[in-house]
């Protein structure tokens, strides 16, 4: 299979600012080259056009947990904890297989609308998530999540986590990668964070974790342990293998400097951490400090969305107030935190996240026909403070076509709304 | 003119929630009331289908510069004295009256198509902001901005600014009404304000300016006046008249309780603050000191645009982590200070902000179609959360239809892309 997408604007790098015209050749799943416009030789099964057009590196979505859109709406203006222990936490064990994969698929219908191509996501009943994943098209780096606050939930925890990495790593012909999620220093003690990394080693695969979140979360954690919970898992050895560590927002410079050290990768959460008023992540202040900043959503019951455009920008703005001053988080490192970085945070950083020869072909077509997008002095800043996800028009992963002209291709939106409809009823 | 909006979700006022389905009359430029589904009587001449749509009061933005369209994109990433400086300063000495035009026609789609009924701006070439408004049919309150550093200037831009009210105040059947505008205390002395609040009683009209955006302007004026900006404009009277003061970022306590004993209106600002790293205002805190806070996108310079429903999700959000409290500005107060706190602010509260019998017929239908609205446990909260702009489906402003199935009715969307793109060229 060749595709043209003739004629677009093209971010090939966010680094590198915009073109504002090519053509961009995809041969079965990579790209094959940016081409001046008409210049791309040969033949073409399918040629897109792109005029009026923006052509982007997909999306990253480096944190979320995809069937709590079951929960969205279903728990608002609480406490954290009122949150957690009366609402989010009993719901969670009704949950069945079932709920899981078609909640999971109404993200997946969500994150494809929106331009998102790639995600990490943390939760219960992986199988179903899997399996929704191999039928959206999707890349995804998905792990069972380890909550074991007392001794006997060790083992029946590693064991569901292990089992799932070993069974769903490399699926959906490499779309799915695995890793293993101690949830957080808070809710794992340090035989669980021991093991999960001998066993990441073994598997060759990361760690996904939650990481200081709370201010309360730290502040308990260096009381009980006298040091930040990241200053204590890179002295358990946990940064030995690869982490995506979400939110951050209570790090400290020390902590950036370990963070960075290690490569650790962050899923920066603005909007989730301003919801629940967790705090605003020093994210500028880990972008200077050499920390892989990625960009999360979270998942939508404290978003409520999992729209990855909105969550740049917002991210873009934040970063500015944050470290008072207007120049931070430019609009091509934010661009860059919303693709390029994430994707190696989740581990495909390699051949991943950009528009060009070579690179696997996961691309987004935003339309600019929008009022919005005039007058169109930069392209690139339009697309991080302006657009929302309602331009996506075309999305398109490892060469397969997942949305064109706002049709999906590879899911029944139709029936994934009805079937998910009928099972909130059900669950209220 | 009997119109019926039938069978859709309404919120008739914040406070009350959502009404699952119910039938809305307009008549005239009025509602005519609010009724079971299938219980409005009599004839109609246009029926608007409501199923699987929420009706909300139309949305308010408090502070803007509708004109700035024209510098979306021209001057990112920049600090705010380089912005002002280098960049929007030198350009707007050379905006034409048609140039203002066009753009405000722009700002005008763009606010129609993300569900906005009214607002207020302050700008210059304000004759020709009275014309597209006019053309378009929304709501307005408008204000010639005075700057005056230098004492001979105080004169001719006072003229300017009574001029223009004296001629537009009450236009368009009423749609248009005005206000004075000394820019902010750091570019006006006393005898500008003393003359503005003089006028401003004569008039009847109220006062727009900018108050506390920032920690300099603010430890500044403390410097020289011994006192905030809040209490210098206190002392000189100016809070004797309605006023409509933007951003208050940088206010205390003590501010506060001034705002609040004076009836003070503030337009919150918070992408604009967070953009140009301003700060985040204490929004939450001036609700619960009594304060009418409205919400603003401000100009499209500093937001990148002019969509209400993605400024009333930021100030939610972004208010919890301020107050650090997840409880602060629930979905109801957001969707209040969008809409009805606004129609207040611009002077308009009394007939204006419910969907209720006598109140003027400014309303939004929000498409529910999109996958983000599943499952929908809360729809206020969906609302205020998780919906965009793009989910707008129909606009009317005082019974009269601007926007319907997504298609503008007053203005050439077509024509003033074109017009604005040409001018935006010549610009460069």
């Amino acid at each position: 299979m060749r595709i043209l997408i003739q004629r677009a604007a093209v971010v090939a790098r966010p680094e590198e600012g915009v073109i504002p015209a090519a053509d961009v050749v995809v041969e079965g799943k990579h790209f094959a080259g940016v081409f001046g416009p008409g210049e791309a030789q040969g033949e073409f099964d399918r040629v897109i056009e792109g005029e009026g057009k923006l052509l982007v590196p997909g999306f990253v979505n480096a944190h979320t947990h995809l069937a709590m859109t079951l929960f969205r709406g279903f728990a608002e203006d609480l406490t954290l904890r009122d949150w957690l222990e009366k609402k989010i936490w009993p719901a969670e064990r009704k949950l069945t297989g079932e709920v899981v994969y078609w909640f999971s698929l109404l993200g997946l219908v969500e994150m494809i609308r929106t331009g998102t191509t790639a995600f990490a996501d943390m939760y219960f009943f992986m199988e179903e998530v899997g399996r929704a994943v191999e039928e959206a098209g999707l890349r995804a780096l998905l792990s069972y999540g380890i909550i074991a606050p007392t001794p006997d939930r060790i083992d029946p925890e590693l064991k569901k986590a292990e089992a799932f990495a070993r069974e769903w790593n490399g699926a959906a012909d490499g779309r799915i990668r695995c890793a293993l999620s101690p949830h957080a220093p808070y809710t794992c003690g340090p035989e669980v964070w021991r093991e999960a990394v001998a066993l990441a080693k073994e598997l060759r695969v990361p760690i996904h974790t939650h990481l200081a979140e709370t201010k309360r979360e730290v502040d308990e954690h260096r009381e009980r342990h006298g040091k930040s919970p990241v200053q204590w898992l890179e002295e358990l050895g946990v940064f030995a293998v690869p982490v995506l560590a979400a939110h951050c927002v209570w790090v400290d410079e020390k902590d950036i400097d370990i963070l960075a050290a290690h490569n650790v990768s962050v899923a920066h959460c603005p909007s989730s951490n301003l919801k629940l008023a967790s705090g605003i992540a020093p994210a500028w202040a880990m972008v200077r400090g050499g920390v892989n900043l990625a960009i999360g959503t979270d998942g939508a019951a404290s978003n409520n969305t999992l729209d990855m455009v909105r969550e740049m920008r917002l991210a873009a703005i934040l970063a500015k107030a944050r470290a008072e001053d207007p120049r931070a988080m430019p609009a091509p490192e934010a661009l860059s935190s919303a693709t390029q970085r994430g994707a190696q945070a989740l581990g495909w950083g390699k051949d991943l996240g950009a528009i060009a020869e070579g690179y696997v072909a996961d691309c987004v077509l935003f339309d600019l026909g929008a009022v919005h997008f005039v007058p169109g002095h930069d392209p690139l800043a339009d697309l991080v403070y302006t657009a929302c996800g309602a331009d996506v028009e075309m999305v398109m992963v490892g060469g397969e076509i997942l949305m064109e002209g706002r049709e999906l291709r590879t899911l029944d939106e139709e029936e994934v709304v009805a079937r998910c409809r009928d099972l909130a009823r059900k669950f209220r």
